[in-house]
C-alpha cells in the first residue's frame, strides 16, 4: 500500500472533450463559463478547446472565441488540442496558451485512419514533419503518447507486447530528432482496458522504460475509470486527465450514449481519501460539475457531486478520521 | 496479480435495494417482469423483495404479491430482506423463497437507530430473540455481516480496528448459541469506503479471521463501486452483492440523487475481462439492465449496459483477445 505516489497530477479536459462530443450547439459564453469556474478549483493544467476542422468536429467551430474569452488565471497552464499546423498555429495565435508538441502514435491503424483519415506510415511521415516544424519555431517538443492503449473498437485488445511496440516506435520517433521526452501517456480512447490491462500494460512500459514518468488518459464508458485509475496509482502512476462531471467521450468511437472520461472529482475524491495530495479543492470542482451540468444541459456521469464529499460531513459531525 | 479470485459468486439484489428506494409506485407486474428478466442471466441467487414495515418503505407494500408473481427458475435461490419476526413469517409462507438467518450487527450506532430504531445493547438483544427463534424452527444461521463496515454518515469514518471489533461482537453472539458460521459480509452501506479502506478492513478482519469468507456490499454513491469491488478481488474477495443496472441506495443514509449500488453488469463485465468466471452471461444482464431502466422509468447509473461488452466487438471484427 505504500506504492502508492505521495502527489497526483490531474490535468483537466472537460471543456475539450466534453464540448467536442456534446450535441449542441452550447453558447460560447457558457463554455467560458465553465472553464472560469474550473480555473478557480486547484487545477493546474485545463484543456480548453480543439483547433481541428470544424467540418468534422462542429462543436469546436468557436475555439478561437472561446481561448479569447476566458478569464486567465496566471497559475494555470491553458492549453488546446491540435493535429496540424494550421492547427497549431491558430493556437500560437493566443499568448496564455501553453503550446508544446505531443508526439502522438496509435496502436491501432484502423483507429488512426478513421480519427485522422491516416494509416501508420502516413501518420509517422506527418509526425516527422511537424517535429521538424515545431522544433525550427522553437516550440518544445517533451511529450508523447500512445491513443487506443488498451483496445481498440476497430481493431480488437491490444496486448502488453503491442502496447511496448507502440511506445517503442514513439520513443525510436523522438530519438531520430534528439528529442528528450519527460513523461509518457497512455490513453485508453475506447475503454477497452480493466485494472488488468492496466497493470499489465503499465507494467511492461516500466519494465522497459523504468525512468519514463506514465500519464494515463481513462475514458469510462464501460464503468472501468475510476478502478483503472486506481490500478494506475497502485502502479505508481501520478499523472492523469480527466473530466469535470464525467464529460467527454470519443466521437470517432462509435458508442452511443456512454459515460465519457474519467470524472476529475470522482479522481480527486479518491486520491483525498487516500491520503493523496492533489492541490485540488474538491468543494470547488463539486460547484465546477454542477456548472458544467447546467452548461451541457443533461445529467453527466460523475458520483461525488450527487453524492456529496465525505469532508463536507465529517465537518457537520466534528469528527476527524 | 494471481491472487484473484478464479469464480466470483454475484448476488443480485437490484430488486430489493431498488424498489425500496424508488419514488414509485411501479406496478407490480413490473416488478415482477425484471426479476423474471433476472432469472434468464445465470444469477444464482437473486434478492426480490423487504418484507418490512410499508409505511417506513412504501416501495416494499406489495412484497407478497412480488413474491407471489414471479416465474420460479429452479436453478436460483430467491430470497427476501426481514429484520424481525414478522418479517421472517411473511418470508416462510412462500416455499421458492430460501429463508435463512443473517446475523447483522452495525459498526455505527446512529445508524443502527436512524435504520431500525435500535441501541447496540437493544440491537444485540433483538438478535438473540431472533437466533433463538430461527433455531427453534430451524431456519439455518450460517451468514453474519457488518452495516456501515467502513463509514456513517451518522458517525463518521470506522477504522480498520472498529471493524475488527464489530466482527469480534457479532462471532461471538454466534458462538453463544454455537453456530457455524460461512461467510461474513461487510457492506459500505453510506458508500464511505476506498479501495485503500477496503484492503485494510478486509485486511485486518482476514489477518484475525483468516479461514473466513468475506462478503462484499458496495455502494456507488461516490463512484468507487467498482474500484472497491477491484480492491476486493485484489484481497481475494470472491463474493459481492450487486444490483442491475446500479439500481438502490439506502433509504435511511441521507443523500439524494446518489448512485445506488455496485452494478452487477460492470461487475460481471470487470470479472470476465480479467478472466474471473462469474456464470453470468452478459448480454443477458444487459438486457435485464435494459429492462430495469425501463421499469424504473429515468437513466440508470451502469455503464455497460448502455456502452456495450466487448465481447460483442470482438465477434464483430472476429479476433480474440
Amino acid at each position: 500500500m505504500s506504492d502508492y505516489p505521495k502527489f497526483v497530477h490531474i490535468s483537466e479536459e472537460g471543456p475539450r472533450e466534453g464540448f467536442q462530443i456534446e450535441k449542441g450547439p452550447i453558447p460560447t459564453d457558457e463554455k467560458i463559463r465553465l472553464i472560469n469556474s474550473l480555473s478557480n478549483t486547484g487545477l493546474k493544467h485545463i484543456q480548453i478547446c480543439s483547433f481541428v476542422n470544424p467540418k468534422r468536429v462542429p462543436g469546436m467551430a468557436d475555439a478561437a472565441a472561446v481561448a479569447d474569452g476566458i478569464i486567465v488565471n496566471p497559475k494555470i497552464e491553458y492549453s488546446a488540442l491540435w493535429f496540424n499546423e494550421r492547427g497549431l498555429k491558430q493556437a500560437m495565435a493566443f499568448q496564455h496558451l501553453s503550446v508544446d508538441l505531443k508526439i502522438t502514435l496509435y496502436a491501432s491503424e484502423h483507429f488512426l485512419i478513421s480519427n485522422l483519415n491516416r494509416d501508420f506510415k502516413q501518420h509517422q511521415e506527418k509526425t516527422r514533419e511537424l517535429i521538424k516544424f515545431c522544433l525550427e519555431k522553437n516550440i518544445p517538443v517533451t511529450r508523447a503518447g500512445i491513443n487506443a492503449a488498451f483496445g481498440c473498437n476497430f481493431e480488437g485488445d491490444v496486448s502488453a507486447e503491442n502496447l511496448v511496440q507502440a511506445v517503442d516506435s514513439t520513443l525510436s520517433l523522438a530519438e531520430e530528432f534528439e528529442l528528450n521526452i519527460e513523461s509518457f501517456s497512455l490513453a485508453d480512447s475506447m475503454a477497452w482496458a480493466t485494472p488488468l490491462s492496466i497493470k499489465r500494460g503499465v507494467g511492461a512500459v516500466k519494465d522497459k522504460y523504468p525512468d519514463m514518468p506514465i500519464r494515463l488518459h481513462l475514458h469510462n464508458t464501460r464503468g472501468m475509470g475510476i478502478a483503472n485509475a486506481y490500478a494506475g496509482l497502485e502502479m505508481g502512476v501520478d499523472r492523469f486527465d480527466s473530466s469535470i462531471a464525467g464529460l467527454g467521450g470519443c466521437p470517432f468511437a462509435k458508442h452511443q450514449g456512454a459515460a465519457g472520461n474519467v470524472s476529475t472529482e470522482d479522481l480527486a475524491f479518491m486520491c483525498s481519501e487516500m491520503g493523496i495530495e492533489t492541490g485540488l479543492d474538491l468543494d470547488a470542482l463539486i460547484r465546477a460539475s454542477n456548472v458544467a451540468t447546467k452548461v451541457v444541459g443533461h445529467d453527466t456521469p460523475a458520483c461525488v457531486s450527487k453524492g456529496g464529499s465525505l469532508e463536507a460531513i465529517r465537518q457537520r459531525l466534528d469528527v476527524t478520521p
